[in-house]
């Protein structure tokens, strides 16, 4: 059976039907029938946009699916609306686009959460919302919200409004529409510029006195690369801070293999990039647990002379999986690091054995950032060590909140570690703070 | 439920098993009810042995698995009766024993396979006799024998006498059996010395002008292995040459992934070992092409300062593949070596990055052997690459028999590629050749 959602498919094919003979025959791919969007439903967003005084448009990877990218930027264009992309549509969305609040969920960025959760409007194109984007509770996410879902499939939260259908079609629709006389929402716009300025992707809790912070390294990468680099992530601290601090101009390209999450994904994706894209350049965002699950795909750049480099974050071991044994397990690490049982080999051998050129970068001050431009700028197939803390937390993010009785709450998407105060917090909030939040123990 | 048969067991839990509170609770084991075996069965199994001009013994791996290796040895000294063995109980009787015939299968030894199929009688002891051990045609494996099965599960194949139970029972009921009054088995063992005198394991077809046979190789460092080496395979070379050709004194073990024949097996195996017998020396042989699989390893063995040491046969990528190639598909070879997009990293590169010595073997004259021999007595972790013919044949093997008819059919297990002469066939057979060897077009 063929549906409309697009995907990889495994096909199956056994070994008698393998080696038979079989006659040359016209084939016609079936057409695959898409839901077909009406023009009655079309018109029940422009209206909810044009009675909305807080609202806010949430880009998924769906929308790249319908090969909708260029619709999409004419319609955020056209609507002058907010909008926030999850991480699978993180390139669909410039950084630079103007009412971009950065990408929301529960490793989002703090401004943009705040965003989601004091909108009275979301408009949903192509995404699911999964629990990375709304939560373990979505009664919590955007509460006071009327929510309208664009997708291929039937979204499984109870909404204001589902639109089952291919958000290409919904776009065109969009597109076509006289779209005027709106609420004035010039309020809500300087409240979400307000807040971008007030919390900024790189925060407090990511400055260092040693050592590299991987925000902070991902956001001074950002400013060097190609305009139309394609940047591919492993996981762990490659991805969480390739995608929460990276900024993307428009052509970049960047991605990694969200759904399952493995280890050792990074260098096979950016070879296969670099397959596909031969003229452009492929950053592979590495670490030094997860490239060693493939490290032999090291020699598959060379052996092909792909136009691969790769940045290492060396952290010692597995940092994920470190937080993880910190936060369920009071710290008592299992098979995390050196210590532990999970040694590493010493890359700036082992990588020019395979034949990359090494550099090296142990703190950000300007020999370092010399080094970055250096490494990039470099002809060869070269990699990039970062030396990072072992310890380094992962922040901000949304995890359970811990009441005075001893409880842990699952807390709403707005109040992510480290917590801030609770007067800031509802000044950044639109709507009132959870009971959770306004009980939760805070340090600061 | 809990079956007699030894094996890995797959244990899944689920999420919410595995974050639940549970009581400390004395748990017992439920015993494991073997299937009994009666003493008629031994009986019966003397009495086929006492009667028989050419009784064999064939010893699977259910030998192992039931702990009855030593009760195994008892029993075919005091019957003095030839034994043969597969692969996955290569070590279970050492090449040393007095009328060990080697090993028989589609990849057997030559004598062995005429041994084998020139029986009236063959007692088989843990073993299913898959297909790699009697081939794609059942009804002409031992033709004219009489065979007697014991094995933990009941035989597929027809047979004269299956006895289902644990071959440590079975072996204990033989030796607490008077067993005298033979038939005379002398011209037998005269024929079968015979045999291995006139079909050594490394035949003509091993003899090399320039690079290494990974047969002689395996021959003369079988010469070097201390008395109790363990020694792991990979897949490929390793493999092949590896269990053709090996001598095994008694004490040393070997072992690979024989069911599933995965590449990459190598490294993980020899570490696994190195861990459970950290007195040993583990030697793991290894191909070019296969130890790419998992070469994250090999660091895993420096962290742990394992006692591993490694060869690597490098015969330009995945020689089995390119064989398979030929074979069915005319040698238009597809991703099996540097020319059809399999390139390989310089080892001597490579390794030494991770920490190994580096040695290589480019022939098998004087300077080399002693390469071979310095090498094994390196204190340090270390490597030996020996270059082979990229080409290099797996003979002897079973294979398809071509017919003046163009017609291809299974030949029997006596039937070796490369095929002798028929009359050389026939004299080593005690019983008729098959029409299809009779028919066979034969090069010599």
């Amino acid at each position: 059976m063929m549906t409309p959602r697009f995907g990889p498919v495994w096909i199956d094919i056994p070994f008698d039907v393998q080696s038979s003979t079989l006659l040359r025959r016209e084939w016609r791919v079936p057409r695959i029938e898409k839901p077909s969007v009406n023009s009655s439903e079309i018109c029940k967003i422009v209206d909810a946009l044009a009675h909305s005084k807080r609202p806010l448009i949430l880009c998924g990877h769906g929308v790249r699916l319908s090969r909708a990218d260029s619709h999409f930027q004419q319609v955020i264009r056209r609507l002058q609306v907010p909008v926030s992309a999850s991480w699978s549509a993180i390139d669909v969305v410039n950084s630079d686009y103007g009412i971009f609040v950065g990408r929301w969920g529960l490793y989002g960025q703090r401004a943009a959460n705040f965003i989601v959760q004091s909108a009275d409007l979301l408009v949903v194109f192509g995404s699911r919302l999964a629990i990375p984007q709304v939560g373990y509770d979505f009664s919590q996410f955007a509460r006071e919200a009327k929510i309208i879902v664009v997708d291929i499939e039937p979204c499984k939260h109870p909404v204001y409004l589902q639109i089952v259908g291919d958000c290409k079609d919904v776009l065109e629709g969009l597109l076509n529409q006289r779209l005027s006389s709106w609420t004035d929402t010039s309020g809500w716009l300087a409240h979400c510029r307000g807040l971008l300025d007030k919390y900024p992707t790189v925060e407090k809790a990511h400055e260092v006195d040693k050592h590299v912070n991987s925000y902070q390294f991902i956001q001074e990468l950002s400013k060097h690369l190609s305009s139309d680099h394609i940047v591919v992530t492993d996981m762990g601290t490659a991805l969480l801070s390739g995608h929460q601090a990276i900024q993307l101009k428009q052509k970049q390209k960047m991605f990694t293999s969200l759904g399952l999450g493995e280890m050792g994904y990074g260098l096979p994706g950016a070879l296969g990039a670099a397959f596909a894209c031969p003229d452009k350049e492929v950053l592979c965002l590495n670490c030094d647990g997860g490239i060693m699950m493939n490290i032999q795909e090291l020699h598959t750049i060379i052996e092909h002379g792909l136009n691969v480099k790769i940045v290492i974050f060396n952290n010692d071991g597995y940092l994920m999986i470190k937080h993880t044994q910190k936060m369920l397990f009071k710290g008592r690490y299992v098979q995390v690091d050196k210590k532990t049982g999970v040694g590493l080999p010493d890359f700036s051998k082992v990588l020019p054995a395979f034949g990359y050129k090494y550099f090296k970068a142990t703190g950000l001050d300007d020999r370092n950032r010399s080094v970055i431009r250096d490494f990039l700028a470099d002809a060869q197939p070269s990699v990039l060590e970062v030396f990072m803390d072992a310890e380094q937390p992962f922040v901000p993010k949304v995890k359970g909140i811990a009441l005075p009785d001893g409880k842990i709450k699952p807390a709403p998407l707005e109040d992510m570690y480290p917590l801030i105060p609770i007067d800031a917090l509802q000044k950044a909030l639109l709507v009132r703070c959870t009971k959770s939040s306004a009980d939760a123990i805070r340090c600061d």
